[in-house]
């Protein structure tokens, strides 16, 4: 399998993609890797990686705040544009990025191209739970507005998605909601209950955001603006406390003290709520299969999404998905 | 001014809203208390309370568990219901309720009444940010849905809200949405940003949900169901946090040691996020002032409602909002 990798995108490009890579390339020999971008600036860091790695060459860069619809638009050479059309034009079988967001977004619908039957792609992160686990949450911002229709195919596609690549035999899909009985909610996730209630899927019903954490299900239903405030709130949260935390634990040499016995215990804590640590976040929906790894991936970052990218291609991913929402 | 407080709703009515009452009847001489609920129960507590304290008969009571509309509608005699008849009848000026939400909300429409002009009235408590003042957000739950229009009502009922009950003299109103420029957000919050720019109050653009704790607006502006997502991810980011700090706090005997040497600071700064701490929930947009006090509200808290409606009342409030609403 030919998985491409966006060699340009993401905070600390292209070397750690270039190490990310040569780590993935030497640990899974069944794969070849694509590394796309600056032939100059690649190729001298490729002496003495393995044969199943190479380069194709790509001029330009997609950068962090290039208006995403108008750069894939214009940047016809831009890495990331490039990657995207190996896939479609079948020289790869999968693509990786950790560029803008929006732009790869905008590379899935523009170049790689929308699956037939999907209405919308969604982009579909792992949002950290207690138990260590997670939850992939769809749509988190391709789609700020989301119909009934929509919801349901997020959640037929986000439930392939945690057997195809995560092993779950049944993965529970819960609807983001502001109560659990099946008639709370706003128009929306009122008309999206009866439609998921009869898809494909082991629907668990309603989940409230205060309970996300808990790791109620395994794959969480909602729309791109409401998914987007979800996490952010998560986030912004998290941070204020643990940034309070840090300084009640440097404010008097005895809080330092203090602070070091129970550090251990909180850095595994932190570790946990860390939607890093969870990998990239397939774009779904497209026909090929693409994943947004986080800008600030690392090279172990880079390589495990090319382990995700693999498990999908092993288990034909795209195909199931496919096989799925025609025979709706 | 005469304020009525329903004596029977709440965890631990009546006692504590009693003795809520009796402390707030002493210490403002010139509000005159009703308490609305059973006269057997109320009247022996009332022996020696001061005489700007009354008793309203009322034989019903509506359950934690009532469906809101129907319990309205069918419990004419509720200790809440004939609170709010006493508002709409102009024989109190204001009423509390720490009972069922969606029932207060429910009286708030088919008893108190709505105002002119006003579509939509709007549940508005506070949420806690870092600086310990805190911004009002609404609507947080009366109506799921919203439309542009709702929003831009929200944002004036808010500020006003703000300048006549805390004294701010130019409030900040945020957008909540997914990004701060201007084009950002769902089909809701982009039809909203113009009305809100155009609108008589201090609009400040979007406000991102991760940036809400640090009181980056004093008011903040969403849809019910958003509102409703945003304060129960807050709640169950910071109560699960708090709960993993509990369990590495007691892990051990060191980490017990050095837990209570970090308590105290760890203590205040719960404190801080505790929205009970911030008193009611004003319903926005009725013809009467309606405050929503928290289920578990304590004697403290109703006195401090009642401090909320004295504030209100003093300052024109209702009148204050009505004719804003009727110049547009």
């Amino acid at each position: 399998m030919r998985i491409a990798i966006d060699a340009m995108g993401g905070d600390a490009a292209p070397d750690i993609n270039i190490q990310g890579a040569i780590e993935a390339a030497k640990e899974w020999g069944d794969v070849h890797i694509i590394l796309v971008g600056d032939e100059k600036r690649l190729a001298p860091a490729l002496n003495g990686a393995p044969s199943n790695l190479s380069i194709q060459h790509a001029s330009e860069v997609v950068l962090p705040d290039d208006e995403p619809v108008r750069a894939v638009r214009r940047k016809k050479d831009a890495s990331m544009v490039v990657a995207g059309r190996l896939v479609k034009e079948g020289a790869a079988d999968a693509m990786i990025s950790a560029g803008n967001t929006g732009a790869l977004m905008a590379t899935g619908l523009l170049v790689v191209g929308r699956m037939e039957g999907i209405e919308r792609p969604a982009l579909a992160p792992m949002i950290p739970t207690m138990d260590g686990k997670g939850t992939l949450a769809l749509d988190l911002g391709a789609n700020m507005d989301a119909s009934p229709q929509h919801l349901m195919q997020y959640a037929i596609m986000g439930s392939i998605y945690r057997q195809k690549v995560h092993g779950l035999e049944r993965p529970r899909v819960g609807l983001l909601n502001v109560g659990t009985e099946e008639m709370k909610g706003n128009e929306l996730t009122k008309a999206a209950f009866p439609l998921l209630s009869e898809a494909p899927i082991h629907f668990v019903g309603n989940v409230e955001s205060r309970d996300v954490l808990q790791g109620n299900c395994d794959v969480l239903v909602c729309d791109g603006f409401v998914g987007n405030i979800l996490l952010k709130t998560m986030e912004g949260t998290a941070g204020t406390i643990f940034s309070v935390l840090k300084q009640e634990f440097t404010s008097s040499l005895l809080s330092k003290l203090a602070a070091a016995v129970l550090k251990p215990g909180l850095s595994r804590f932190k570790k946990k709520l860390d939607y890093k640590e969870h990998g990239g976040a397939p774009l779904l929906g497209l026909n090929g299969l693409v994943l947004k790894s986080h800008g600030s991936s690392d090279a172990k970052a880079i390589k495990n999404a090319v382990r995700q990218a693999r498990e999908a291609l092993k288990n034909d991913l795209v195909v199931s998905i496919s096989s799925e929402i025609s025979r709706k």
